[in-house]
C-alpha cells in the first residue's frame, strides 16, 4: 500500500469517527489491564500493514478510549481537535522540523512569533509581550517560576489554596516553597491574607479549575510590584475567553503580569498540545534557560525560541494554532466561545430552577458548579452513575468540605441538546 | 469545503513534499525576518478557507523551511517523519486524548506501558523497567535527575565535557551543580577522574552530540553503585541502535543503570516529539513527581504516568511508536539502522582515502566526523558554503580545540546517491 492508500484510509477513519464519536461511551467502560490483555506481549518481527494498525485501533483501542471529542465530555476542561487544527498536525508531523535553533528551522519560529502576537492582539493583551509555546501549563508555569526565581532570588511561590497542582508541581522541580493563601467565599484569593515574605512569585488564577474563580489580579499586581515579586497569572483555560469583549472583565489587571499562561488546546481549538506563555521579561526567561553567556552573543544573533524554556528540541506546534486561527477568525473564535458560555448558563438556569438541586459556585464562563441537595456519598453516585453510564462524562471537586460536581463546557461540537441530555440524565440518576 | 475534502487536499500536499523534498534546498535560504515580512501582521477576522493555509503553506512558509526530511540533511543528529508515524499524528490529534489519568485514557496509558515493553525488548533492555515517554529528552533528563535529587539527596550531577547541553539545562531548573569530567583522546568520559563528592547522578553517555563516543558505562555504574549515587544514561541517539545485536556492545554496563533515555524521534522513524525514559526506580520517579489534588481522584487505584514526570497533560504519543513499530516490525528497523550505519561506514572510506582529507573521531554508528587538513577557517568556510548552496546541511563540533565536520546519516530516506551527491559537494567546496 502506498502513503496516499494508507493516508486516506487514515483520514476516513477520523472523519467517519468525528461524524460518528457522540455515540459511543463517553467514559472507556473498561477495567485497567483489558486493552493491554488484548494486544501481543512481544512486537513483530516483520512489518506489517498500516491497515492492520487501524484494524486494531478500531476493535482494541477504541473500546479503552475516553472520548474528549464527544460532545457530551463534560469533565475537566474541554478541549476541541478542530478539523484545521487535526489537518495541520498532520502537515507538521510531515514537515517534522525541530525548531531549537532559528536555522533549524526559521519558518517554525518565526510563526511561533506570529501566531503569539496574533493571539495576544485577539485576547487584547498589552502591546509587546514575548510569546513561545510550550506543551502544558505545567511546563509553562515552570518556565515562568524559573525566570520568577532568576529574576529576584525568591524562594517562595504564593497563590490560593484553588491554584492548579501545577503549581506545587513547578515548585518541588525548583525547590521552591509554596504558600497557599485561603480563598473568600467566591473561591478567590483573599488578597488582605497575601504574604509576600521571601516571596520569588505570586501565581494569580484566572478561571481557578474547581470553580473559574478569577483571583483579584489588580490587587495582587499592586502587591507584586510594590515588593518587587514576579506575577505570573494563570489563566489556561479562561484566557480564551478574552476573544468576546465581554469577557474581559476578567482580564483586569493582567496587563501588569510578568508572565500569562493560556493553553491554546484548551479553549482556542486547537489540539494537544499547545500552551502559550507570554512575558513581558522574556531577558528573565533567557537567563533561566540560555546556556549561550551573555558575553558571545552579536547584535546580529536571532533568538532561539529553547532559549526561553526547558526543552531543547521543538515541534512545529505553531502551524496548528495559524491554522485554527486563519480557519475560524477572530469571529469564529467568539461565536464558539459565546455558544460555550450560553450553554453553560442554560444548564445553570435548569440546576437553579429544579427543586433539589443547587448551584454551588458562581458561574463566570463555561463551568457550572452544582450538587444535589443530598449527603456527599449520593452526589458522588450520581456521577459514578452517570460516569458509568456512558451518556455523558463529568468531575467533581470539593468545596468548603462538600462534594460539588462540575460540569464544563468547551468542545465546539456539543450542541445545546447534548447539554439537555446531560440534564436527563443527572436527574434520572 | 469538508474536512474529506481539506483532509484530502492536506494528504496530497503531504505525499507530494515527501516525494518532492530532495529537491529543495536543505538549508531554508532566506534571511531572519523573511517570512515574518510576509505575513499579515493581524489575525484574520472571519474565518478563511483551508485550503487557503496550504497555499500559504506554499507561497510564504515553504521557502523559510529547514528541510529535516530531505535525504541530504546531514546536521545534528537526523529525525525520519515514517510514513506510519505521519498518519498515526493525524489519528492521535483525532482522538485529542489527554492521558494525565488513567481514567481518561485507558488506551493511551496501557499503550504507552505496552509501546515502552516492545521497545525495551526490540533493544536488549532489562526485565521490568518502567517506561514512559516524555516530548524530549531535556525534559526525560530533568524527570530523571529530579529522581536521583529525591533518592539520595546529592547535590551535584557529574558527567563527561561531551555531555549534552540539557544537562547542564536541567541542572539549573533543579538547583543542582554541574560537574565536567575531562573525557580521554576518544572523547569518553576518563572514569579515573570521576569524582563523586555530594553527587546526586552521574549522567553517562552513549553516543555523544559530537562524536557519538561512548562512555565506559560499565565502570561507572560500578562507582555509582558503590558510592549511592543514580546513574543516568543518555543514549537519547545511540540507543535505538540497540535493535541490531552488532551494535550492542555499546549497551554495556546499561543494564545497571537507574534511568535510560532515548529518543524514538531520533533514530527510530517516529515523528517529533516522543522521548522514551526507562527506570528502575519509578518509586523515585514517583515521589518526586505525584501530586493529586482533589478534583484527579477517582477510585481507579491505577498508575496515572503524568506521576513520572513534570507535566500533567499528555498527548497520545505511544500510537506514533506504537504504528511504526507495528508497520516496520524488528526487521524494518534494523534494515534501515544497518543502512545508515553502512552508509555512514562508505563515506568514512572515501573521507579516509581521499588525500587532504582526514578522519577526525573514531566512527561508532551513524555519525562521520572529519575535516580537511587545513585551518578551521577553511574548514568553516566548507560547512558555509555547502549549506548556503542547499546541496546539503550539516553541522560542526570542536574537538580538541579544532573546528570539526559533522556527517550525520539517518533520515530513513537518505540513499547511497545522496551521501556521494554530498560528499561530491564537499570536495569542491
Amino acid at each position: 500500500m502506498s502513503f496516499r492508500d494508507d493516508g486516506a484510509a487514515a483520514l476516513e477513519w477520523a472523519a467517519r469517527y468525528l461524524e460518528h464519536v457522540g455515540e459511543y461511551p463517553v467514559l472507556a467502560q473498561v477495567q485497567p489491564g483489558d486493552v493491554l490483555a488484548r494486544l501481543p506481549a512481544s512486537p513483530p518481527e516483520h512489518g506489517e500493514p498500516f491497515a492492520d494498525v487501524l484494524r486494531d485501533l478500531d476493535e482494541i483501542l477504541l473500546p479503552g478510549i475516553t472520548h474528549w471529542q464527544s460532545p457530551r465530555f463534560f469533565a475537566y476542561f474541554a478541549v476541541s481537535a478542530s478539523e484545521p487544527g487535526i489537518l495541520a498536525e498532520l502537515l507538521a508531523a510531515t514537515l517534522n522540523s525541530v525548531a531549537f535553533l532559528w536555522r533549524t528551522s526559521p519558518a517554525s519560529t518565526e510563526l511561533e512569533t506570529l501566531t503569539l502576537d496574533w493571539t495576544a492582539q485577539l485576547l487584547g493583551l498589552p502591546e509587546g509581550w514575548h510569546g513561545h509555546i510550550e506543551d502544558t501549563a505545567s511546563t509553562s508555569t515552570i518556565a515562568a517560576l524559573a525566570a520568577a526565581r532568576e529574576a529576584n532570588g525568591g524562594t517562595v511561590v504564593v497563590c490560593s489554596e484553588h491554584a492548579h497542582s501545577s503549581v506545587d508541581k513547578a515548585a518541588k522541580l525548583l525547590g521552591l516553597e509554596v504558600r497557599k493563601i485561603p480563598a473568600d467565599e467566591e473561591f478567590r484569593l483573599r488578597v488582605n491574607e497575601l504574604d509576600l515574605a521571601d516571596a520569588a512569585a505570586v501565581v494569580a488564577t484566572v478561571g481557578t479549575t474547581s470553580t473559574t474563580a478569577v483571583d483579584p489580579v489588580p490587587a495582587i499586581a499592586e502587591a507584586c510590584a510594590d515588593a518587587g515579586v514576579w506575577l505570573h497569572v494563570d489563566a489556561a483555560y479562561a484566557g480564551s475567553a478574552w476573544v468576546c469583549p465581554e469577557l474581559r472583565w476578567s482580564q483586569a489587571g493582567v496587563e501588569r503580569a510578568d508572565s500569562l499562561v493560556v493553553n491554546a488546546h484548551k479553549w482556542l481549538f486547537t489540539p494537544m498540545d499547545c500552551s502559550l506563555l507570554w512575558s513581558r521579561r522574556p531577558e528573565d526567561l533567557r537567563r533561566a534557560f540560555s546556556l549561550v553567556p551573555e558575553y558571545l552573543r552579536t547584535s546580529d544573533e536571532v533568538d532561539s525560541l529553547s532559549d526561553y524554556g526547558p526543552a531543547l528540541g521543538r515541534r512545529f506546534r505553531s502551524l496548528k494554532l495559524w491554522s485554527v486561527l486563519r480557519c475560524y477568525g477572530r469571529e469564529g473564535l467568539q461565536s464558539r466561545i459565546r455558544e460555550a458560555v450560553r450553554l453553560a448558563e442554560l444548564f445553570e438556569r435548569w440546576v437553579r430552577d429544579e427543586p433539589g438541586w443547587e448551584v454551588a459556585a458562581p458561574r463566570h464562563f463555561s463551568l457550572v458548579c452544582f450538587r444535589r441537595d443530598g449527603s456527599d456519598d449520593e452526589n458522588e453516585r450520581i456521577v459514578e452513575r452517570v460516569n458509568r453510564s456512558g451518556e455523558l462524562f463529568l468531575s467533581h471537586t470539593r468545596l468548603n468540605g462538600r462534594y460539588v460536581l462540575r460540569l464544563a463546557i468547551g468542545n465546539e461540537r456539543t450542541r445545546e441538546d447534548d447539554v439537555r441530555r446531560a440534564w436527563e440524565a443527572l436527574r434520572q440518576a
